[in-house]
């Protein structure tokens, strides 16, 4: 298979770096072929703006503007470069630290950038969103390291439910676009790392890489698969029991 | 009183820019003083890395070198005015269109360099977050604008509800430094504007701005107040009727 392994992280000696380095020797190690965009490697250009979109004789707002710069094919190249990777890729592996509860700025921009209107979304009302698109049929994997432990990130926890902090990333970004996500791959209390903590973690990430394909995503409901009504609201009755909001109502069980 | 507004859109003929600029001066209208950073016309660096911290002796990881860079006077001199201006602000608005149901990444790397270890956070146990912190006592208001009509954005919405969506900032960034959000000025919708539902736009934002004052904040539970257990789980009991998971378990009724 064809992974494409998108990476952030400002210092190569880290817990993130490492983890990185480990997951493209493993993927490799076991016969696939691997591209990598090393974000802060790359000095990827976070910032969204005109100059991504070539000279426009039309001006309207910045989203249909970008849309009709990738139609006429003036995207920047870096983005375009970038679009190629995702687009040929089998599988995605998104890497970074939490830093906020969101990615760090410069994949923020990746998606900005790079998810462009006529690529990963379109503004007609027609466009197959949530689990169609583009980019269906892909899995994609969330990896990230947090300095919180598990307690505070969890239904109960004072930062909130990872699932719902990953929320926008994973179903409003990677599922919109038609990608399938898996599970994540989550080091909480990334700060108390030593030796044998490392190798468990690295070892539990070979096996989740080593068992991609039976893995099953998420499994969030597709906006096109009759769930949601024509104001895009879920359907009554279809929510599981005593579940009234959060991600787990977007999950077809 | 003082108020920051910190504003992100690549287009200055925008709804966002028209709102931006309607806010402020509607501040001024009401006596108020007004500082503004205008990310896209500050050609604001996105990108938290080591240039940001200056020459250190020691290297560990990224946050605690970035502690270090502020306990030493070395952060980035854009990063220092920027801690400055929202330091002597009474009262802040955060400004944006909602990108991948997200802040757009300039704004994102705003919060990752402007909010460094010890100024907005700290890496030690007994740093007081969640309520706490530097920041105490200033108001904030998130005031977006998106594509995307309410109901697909609301508790049952294919989108996910905008109370969760904006959880990771208004209370994983604002409130974790000690501020207080407001409840959000949300424009859905954004493509569909004329004259008539911009003056009524206008009009609701005065509102909102003439009555800042009484305005109740969104009322977070604060991580000191007592409702957390010792590993930051919201303690059996307080979470309202029904509820087990998703923001409301961590507001205060």
């Amino acid at each position: 298979m064809k992974f494409f392994v998108l990476y952030a992280h400002p210092d190569h000696t880290s817990l993130s770096a490492s983890l990185h380095r480990d997951s493209v020797s493993i993927l490799r190690e076991l016969g696939h072929e691997v591209t990598v965009s090393d974000l802060y490697a790359m000095k990827w250009k976070a910032t969204a703006d005109y100059e991504d979109l070539g000279e426009l004789d039309e001006h309207d707002n910045f989203t249909d503007d970008s849309g009709l710069a990738m139609e006429k094919g003036q995207l920047a190249a870096d983005i375009v470069e970038e679009q190629r990777k995702i687009s040929e890729a089998d599988a995605v592996l998104v890497q970074f630290p939490l830093w906020w509860f969101s990615m760090p700025a410069i994949m923020k921009g990746w998606f900005d950038r790079v998810f462009s209107n006529g690529f990963a979304y379109g503004t007609t009302r027609s466009w197959p969103r949530y689990g169609n698109g583009k980019l269906q049929g892909k899995k994609a994997m969330v990896m990230l390291t947090m300095g919180a432990g598990t307690p505070a990130v969890s239904e109960r926890g004072v930062s909130g439910d990872l699932n719902d902090i990953l929320f926008p990333l994973q179903r409003g970004t990677l599922h919109y676009a038609g990608m399938d996500p898996v599970p994540p791959f989550v080091v909480p209390s990334a700060y108390r790392m030593d030796e044998e903590r490392y190798s468990q973690l690295k070892q539990q990430l070979r096996q989740r890489l080593e068992t991609w394909e039976p893995t099953a995503p998420i499994g969030y409901r597709c906006q096109n698969g009759g769930d949601y009504d024509e104001q895009l609201r879920l359907k009554p009755g279809l929510e599981p029991t005593g579940v009234h909001s959060g991600y787990k109502l977007h999950i077809a069980s």
